[in-house]
């Protein structure tokens, strides 16, 4: 029987949509729970990886170590897993995760600029750690250049390699290609996260998984960033359907989801109007209000604005184009 | 360019999701606002369609005739749709719509009962509409069935028949097999009516038009019964995305299901965990209660029923099954 192993992301992702403000008390009672439905990892902390809580992204409701402390101890079967962004989080992070028994380190860059993960990925292995690699587009990169990043990320030592569909801009025809090339083109597993803006994060996972993806991030109630993540429940029912094995226990991950996190959630995961059009067009979050700001002193639409950035192919880091668009589109009226 | 046919049921699935309690003021104003969409066909009115404000179903806030008296006049640019259960709506029904312009008279019943839907077929034909037939299955029948009860349909006078996915059970790839199947077998075109169980019902319709289909139904932001269904502004960007002409203005689109419809919506569309488990099971909906009851009679988990009653292929009518289930499984354990 083909076996699927899911992270689940809850507590990591889903801080996104706490705003960072799960507390560490919180964290432990989910996790306990969590660690009982048969999944094969657990991340937790703050949305944006260790070293995450900052003025830039927003301070969590404790420290890494605090949160630590408190899931640690009583995640039994489960592995414990970490994300950093190279540079946010530092060789400070990696020895943190290690401290408390993190089995797996991930390594979250944009897919063109792998390369900055280079040290982490092999710091992680040279502590005892699994690296893998977590590679985000906003939109859609050429399969031949996925495939070229995806062996970068290999020859730094990269044990698992995801794929992150992080606008939820992917259709499955897409996902399916790019991870079956990457399976191809490298030894080692493959993974994926897919986001929800045009409401196909179960339809891509499912197509990961079919192109041969051993590795699906999820999370309760696709409790996550933006529009949210592949929802656990939904996506091990759709497994069950196709006779793959990802684990986990049906009936308890609904409980869990219903009984412990529902009652924490500000509000149910809503693909808002922004969510879809960032999907739609590929275009990265951080956008957004830029695109706002950018259309009002202008006078165009932000629509038309984060249109042209998801062509352009902008990554983070890169808003103040927002400027420049918006100028010329108002020339063009 | 391939082009396809939107439908728009928000007045009329999504009156499920309102207890059928829209008022006919509520839906001339959002009626008229989706008629300036591009959408190719308007139904509105109770949820179960004509006849159904009734004891059984729950009595919608206005009679049809009220319904129809303030939405009519507003739809200028779209077709008008009435949905009719064959013996919930009669002859009576099919007259009311003729006389204020319905375009479309769809008929929907069970796609093994398409039979008792003959008549009303013929008369919407012999007072000039132009009758669908509307095959709901709650978890899905063989191919070789579902061509069989589709040219039953055309032998009658379907000038166009839908595939229901009424438990949103079906997997892209099975919603893709039968909607091929069916166009090959008939003349007339295919179309497909998705529900979100599995948050799948934005692939599945993707899937329905890559096989061919010419019609999908859609509901701004989902609103539609149980899990709802595919929600027309993400399934417009994604048309869009495969450069598939779908008629639908989607800023404007977006704009109106913010604006105009989510002030009456009374939560935003949430896949719960009874929605998740009908559709993993292909139970229909009409099962859950009577599995909670027998459940709690025989002190077995109601899910173990569903299952149970999703695997023997029950249809509506045949509740009272849920017991017979119930107490099997009571003596199994």
């Amino acid at each position: 029987m083909k076996k699927v192993k899911i992270f689940d992301l809850t507590l990591r992702d889903g801080s996104h949509a706490k705003s960072h403000q799960f507390t560490p008390e919180q964290m432990a009672v989910l996790a306990e729970q969590i660690d009982s439905t048969g999944v094969a990892a657990i991340e937790f902390g703050h949305g944006n990886g260790l070293g995450g809580s900052a003025l830039q992204y927003g301070f969590a409701a404790a420290t890494d170590r605090e949160y630590m402390e408190a899931v640690a101890p009583v995640v039994k079967n489960a592995d414990l897993s970490i994300i950093i962004l190279p540079g946010v989080g530092t060789r400070h992070e990696l020895h943190l995760a290690k401290e408390f028994g993190a089995k797996y380190a991930r390594m979250c860059t944009q897919i063109t600029e792998v390369d900055i993960a280079e040290q982490h990925i092999k710091m992680a292995k040279q502590l005892g750690m699994i690296p893998i690699a977590v590679l985000p587009c906003a939109g859609i990169i050429p399969v031949k250049d996925t495939v070229r990043y995806t062996q970068m990320a290999e020859s730094y030592g990269a044990e698992v390699i995801y794929l992150l569909d992080g606008g939820g801009y992917q259709l499955p025809e897409q996902t399916y290609e790019r991870i079956a090339a990457m399976k191809k083109a490298v030894d080692v597993p493959i993974g994926f996260h897919g986001h929800n803006n045009l409401q196909l994060a179960v339809a891509n996972s499912k197509a990961a998984v079919e192109a041969g993806a051993e590795y699906i991030d999820c999370c309760l109630k696709g409790f996550g960033a933006g529009a949210g993540n592949c929802p656990t429940e939904i996506f091990a029912a759709v497994m069950d359907r196709m006779e793959i094995d990802c684990g986990i226990d049906l009936y308890k991950t609904m409980d869990i989801a219903e009984q412990y996190l529902r009652p924490l959630m500000p509000r149910a995961m809503e693909v808002d109007n922004d969510r879809i059009m960032l999907g739609y067009a590929g275009c990265y979050s951080s956008f957004l209000l830029f695109a706002q700001r950018a259309g009002a002193r202008y006078g165009v639409d932000p629509r038309d604005i984060i249109k042209e950035i998801g062509r352009r192919q902008c990554t983070e880091g890169q808003e103040d184009i927002c400027i420049d668009v918006a100028y010329a589109l108002a020339q063009k009226k």
